[in-house]
């Protein structure tokens, strides 16, 4: 792996998306993640402009979701919008609970059953989809999905359009994740590497991510099984943070990008 | 499953182990858990001599551990301790890396070393060791053990003398969760049945859990398969919480009862 992506997420407090592109373009990468709600402040027409001034390409869209009760909402526009930004990919979110007293084995087959039917959609689009396990302190909460295991299980059962997303964060903690990196490989699924640490402590269960060598993950192991598994596309770094929202954004990316030299051997824009 | 536990956790900042024996002996129950720091508070005779006086049991003796990178201090002098108060088992408690830079991997391998060692002293004291799975989001600052398959492996592996505690907090959320405590039935080592619940949202990684019917977990459907594997040992409220442990513990004491009998149909004191 060679390149980095900067997740639009890891700034966005302090930074909207047209000043997140020029910051981007100005640390010569060449590609990003981006957010539906971000495209929404700033403007579909002047965030496209600027992606094509900047010759920027999209890796990763966020998000499709979270699903309700009755389905999805908006799907459909997100797709189409996500195929007009040109995104490599886009990340399901499935949200928790649907209503108070739904178990979590009912909210894991409504959440596949809409997950089948996005699906269909997205062929239609042209557009991939990617699930990406979140951990499982975000079960009931905010997934449905919180293993690389269940997801790789999805994902061979509902074949071609979609693959995962592996985030260092909501998976280094599982003694599968060799056995599922591997398997995604064979797969040829793996869709992104989302890279961050875990903090010792974590004083928060969604704003206190750490910096790539600030924590206690094995950043080195997990990016070596990456690579056996076949793995060659870009780390991307996302950090939902407090603390590094209160900095910055030139140098929380700055930061971001010394790390990822460090500790991956990425650069900015192969 | 007929009677219920309280763990001394539940109530520990406003209730000394006295007190707290007490409070359950006004109620009706005849087992409790315990903790060595609490016993320490009141001192060793005290604590022994108001057991004896309410002819209560012991359940759950907290714990041997943290695992240093040294391997275990103290560990003789509490098994010891244990098998004076009769505990039905004692809590291992591996704690997080063992310092900076040591990865997951390593950790493991030196708990799982630790643990085989602590065993052949737990045969000797005569006490009977178990594992707690905790939640992943407590691997590397409390644990190396985040699955109940984890600890399923390592018992088949160490044989006669550790099983499990299965709590639901930690482990609602693994869609393994139904094999693994059917596993753990068949090998007959079952040894308690925590009972709290999961709030949406926490807002603390260690003191936000909830009671039982204020959270999502599935209890009634945990509690089924738990019948189904065999285990018909008490309900143990085990409940760390900034919010419940500001309460008068008398209330939380019967907040927890109620809970239980209209949840688990466990009532007190069989």
């Amino acid at each position: 792996m060679s390149d980095v992506v900067i997740n639009h997420a890891t700034v966005r407090e302090r930074a909207d998306m047209l000043a997140f592109l020029d910051l981007c373009a100005q640390r010569g990468l060449t590609e990003v993640s981006i957010w539906g709600n971000e495209i929404d402040r700033v403007g579909e027409e002047a965030a496209l402009a600027a992606l094509a001034r900047h010759d920027m390409r999209v890796a990763g869209y966020n998000r499709i979701g979270p699903f309700t009760a009755d389905g999805l909402s908006r799907a459909e526009a997100e797709l189409a919008r996500a195929a007009r930004f040109g995104a490599d990919h886009v990340f399901v979110f499935t949200g928790g609970l649907a209503r108070r007293g739904e178990t979590l084995a009912e909210a894991r087959d409504r959440a596949e059953a809409v997950i089948a039917d996005l699906l269909d959609m997205a062929r239609a689009a042209g557009v991939t989809l990617a699930l990406e396990p979140l951990h499982p302190m975000l079960m009931g909460d905010r997934t449905m999905i919180a293993s690389l295991t269940h997801a790789n299980d999805l994902c061979d059962r509902l074949g071609a359009g979609i693959g995962v997303v592996i985030d260092v964060h909501h998976l280094w903690w599982d003694d599968r994740l060799p056995a599922e990196i591997a398997r995604a490989g064979r797969a040829g699924r793996i869709l992104g590497f989302h890279v961050n640490d875990w903090l010792v402590p974590t004083r928060h269960l969604l704003t206190d991510r750490g910096m790539m060598g600030d924590g206690v993950i094995d950043l080195p192991g997990i990016a070596a099984m990456m690579r056996a598994a076949g793995y060659n596309g870009p780390v991307e770094v996302e950090i939902f943070s407090a603390d590094w929202w209160a900095r910055d954004p030139g140098e929380v990316m700055d930061t971001a990008l010394a790390r990822c030299a460090r500790i991956f051997g990425a650069g900015r824009g192969a």
